[in-house]
């Protein structure tokens, strides 16, 4: 038994954990291990809008050049690409790339053919939308959990090594007690914190730069039933996934009541838009705390997680699992070209800059 | 808003809370104030144990007789009485005492007429069984929790006044953190600590003793509808009761596997054995912090609390509430007669004295 905060992360407490010293989890879970020169990741969310099936052709060829780009100089070594359709009725495809350092991601993002591309006339006047949702956490900032130990999904693509059974799980809490940060810093943004406009105005379409706040959670909750067998196969679709739809639709529609800025259930797909049995979710939430409360209290979520705890010891092929994250303001970058005025961050952003 | 741990028992924490400092509970709740002179109650279940109806009328007879010695110097103001068939198919009577200072306690125990009715060899020929649990927590070792202010029920009976809003609710681990022990100790018991035997042997009837061990936690968990209209005892006795008895029924039947000593849900009556609307829980817990896994983690409990939470803020005559504590070792008396051996704390006993 090992603690999921990594042995160079550990520092004396100002916060205490919420458990005793001697508590045992009643099932094994596992946390990524990261080299120990990773001092912060990037996890960017690279979206394009499109509505139906007359722009299915030009979306997916975006998704494609995104996929491409991704491959030039300082680009990532692995990404997904989801597809999801949102309350208002558009297509969302997004390619995400994993960075084990900012400084290569902004090279990225610099580099002439992504800037250009980006900055282009031809984004505004090519008739779909995108957007740029991108954070970089420190590794003291983030957290994952596996119920597995291979080939990790999400950030655990940048983890060379898998922990042994941690303690950290189990109960309500342990989540933020996986986060290295926990240990000293309550994670809280400031009370006068909002998101809010920087440019743009989003009711008109075109450029819209979002500014966010310190400690925006993020989290990627995943499942991935692609090698279940008959009866994990049933156990997903037939008991998880339904519960789980509506807990996530929830908080895709009634976010905004609970601390939830932007709630995406996506599925992942290859290339060419054909779906894989892979699924998640994509949280942004005002607060590691919010983000808590609503875990806690909120029935689907509740029920979901019960069935989790009676399955999670006998599972084989299924493969759940979570990363979560908090940022600093100033690693956030929230962009959006010609989207709806609900998408993303924009939804909850008020105009002008914060007070 | 103000703190669940009274004024004066406030004290540098070596514990942090769970939440941040700026956490709003979802609704309200209160808590019971005692005057600050007290430091520590006794919490006297005083029971009777029968079978069917050809025992009736004698275990009432003795129930009368508990009631009565309550009323001696020394006794106490206030009490409950209640009635539960268990998973033996006995009959269970208790009578429920709370005194505001254990020495008061000891003094009546210890009055020629409870001495000598309880040391009576009457006793043991009578034909019917007898139990006393009896625990004096501390002030810093107990919580309560109402979603009502007046006339307050169980250890409240002892309260002069009630709380305004308290901050300390609505979240798991709120429970630990009522109570004011919470800030400086965990409330553990040693991994050693066993409930054992002390004198007698169960499966033979006649005198038992068992010893404790400290930091036993003991929850009331209580339900009055006696007041409730239409629309509240429907939301009582058809959305909360059968999920609460199923819950209830399963510690009953497999606490051992998860650290309930003992769990009885009990139904209040007057003094001839009829029910009245309001009804408990009695849950004797190995530790606080098995309580807290338990009620975190069990769909039944689950179900129960996001029906509390749905409902909290609009209760009007439906009065919620519990009660939780834990004590020392020295501070717990067990002492059955002629009961099963499968009564309260005899069930998990082991024979002899912990090593």
């Amino acid at each position: 038994m090992e603690s999921a905060i990594d042995t160079h992360l550990a520092c004396p407490r100002s916060i205490s954990r919420r458990v005793p010293a001697d508590y045992q989890p009643p099932f094994p879970m596992w946390v990524g291990r990261a080299d120990h020169q990773i001092e912060q990741v990037t996890m960017g969310y690279l979206g394009v809008q499109s509505r139906g099936e007359d722009q299915r052709f030009a979306a997916l060829g975006a998704v494609r050049h995104l996929v491409d780009s991704l491959s030039t100089a300082d680009g990532t070594q692995h990404h997904d690409i989801t597809h999801h359709v949102d309350n208002q009725g558009y297509d969302n495809y997004i390619v995400v790339g994993y960075w084990n350092d900012p400084a290569t991601f902004r090279r990225w993002l610099r580099s002439p053919e992504v800037d250009q591309w980006w900055t282009s006339e031809d984004r505004i006047t090519d008739g779909i939308g995108y957007f740029r949702e991108i954070i970089s956490p420190r590794v003291d900032q983030f957290e994952t959990l596996y119920a597995f130990q291979e080939q990790l999904p999400g950030v655990g693509a940048l983890m060379s090594d898998i922990s042994g059974e941690i303690n950290e799980h189990g109960y309500w809490g342990s989540m933020r007690e996986r986060v290295p940060l926990s240990q000293t810093d309550w994670m809280q943004p400031a009370e006068t914190d909002t998101l809010h406009i920087v440019s743009g105005d989003p009711h008109s379409g075109g450029r819209v730069v979002v500014a966010g706040h310190d400690n925006i959670a993020l989290i990627r909750s995943g499942q991935d039933w692609r090698e279940a067998g008959v009866e994990e196969r049933a156990l997903y679709l037939d008991e998880i996934q339904p519960t789980l739809q509506a807990g996530m639709d929830f908080l895709r529609d009634n976010g905004a009541d609970v601390g939830c800025y932007s709630n995406r259930m996506v599925r992942n797909i290859d290339v060419d838009g054909n779906p894989v049995d892979e699924s998640y979710n994509i949280g942004h939430w005002r607060s590691l705390e919010r983000l808590e409360r609503w875990a806690e209290s909120h029935p689907t979520h509740l029920r979901i997680f019960t069935t989790f705890f009676k399955v999670a010891g006998d599972l084989d092929k299924l493969r759940l699992y979570h990363e979560v994250s908090v940022s600093s303001g100033a690693d956030q970058t929230f962009e959006y070209i010609n989207c709806h005025p609900a998408t993303g961050m924009m939804r909850d952003a008020t105009p002008g800059p914060a007070a």
